[in-house]
């Protein structure tokens, strides 16, 4: 079952830039407000030309309305999330965080499977976490579509 | 257990640029003379620093020499393999097949398992491919290493 508005945020590792650099996410949230979107895989097309730009563009506008930081999270490897972060020139507006064997996307209960991208992946969702609480959280009925979790969606 | 030299090439389909291009690789490399390669991810150190730049150095003279095509097989999704392969300027050099599913990959007898990547992946290897028939093969030892499976240790 999926989390909800009023759960706290699992505490599980993500991965960035490299498998070495281990990020507790649940630490790194605290006393903070932040925005965390899920994309179904690094590079695929909906992710890449319609989730993702949508906050690069807004990152600015979400920062100074008091979003600390905007964090990516898929279900790949770190190395191709570095490799998508340095295509998209997101480094300064969102961090890519690499959930590999899907530790956090379970734990958030969005896994979904993709057999065309190789198995399982993570829903397309977005959420706002002010000091480790989830207040705000839209997951894409379908798993994949481009609708409630674009960053026009959340209420900032 | 891992092919051997005198084998023929299993019938697999791969993905190429999409999930929506199948192309069955035994059919592909019929009546050609082929050098086949795999790597352990897209976009990791090893492969993007020394092993796939080797094969891009020496695909004119490997062409020159009678080698029809050079692909470059991984078990990532078809979208991470065509950024990879835009990334590093490969196309008319060496084509990306991706094996999300490790379908090919376990055929072969190469799979690996890499838990920092999120699980399976393939060892690093290369093979030369004369109308369906492995005639040189080369299997990383360690599976990930870059010694035997280099541009220069096949014999062409």
């Amino acid at each position: 079952m999926a989390v909800k508005v009023g759960d706290s945020l699992p505490s599980v590792e993500l991965h960035e830039e490299t498998p070495q650099v281990k990020i507790n996410i649940a630490d790194e949230v605290k006393g903070k407000k932040v925005i965390i979107f899920g994309v179904p895989g690094a590079f695929t097309p909906g992710c890449s030309a319609t989730h993702l730009p949508g906050y690069l563009e807004k990152a600015d506008e979400l920062k100074k309305k008091g979003i600390s930081e905007i964090i990516c999270v898929s279900v790949n490897d770190a190395f191709v999330m570095k490799a998508w972060s340095d295509h998209n020139k997101a480094q300064g507006k969102v961090r890519f965080l690499a959930d590999p064997n899907l530790e956090f996307t379970k734990k958030l209960g969005v896994e979904h499977e993709i057999p065309v991208l190789g198995g399982w992946r993570s829903k397309r969702y977005s959420m706002v976490v002010d000091d480790g609480k989830i207040t705000q959280l839209n997951i894409e009925p379908d798993g994949t579509g481009l609708s409630c979790s674009l960053a026009e969606g959340l209420k900032i």
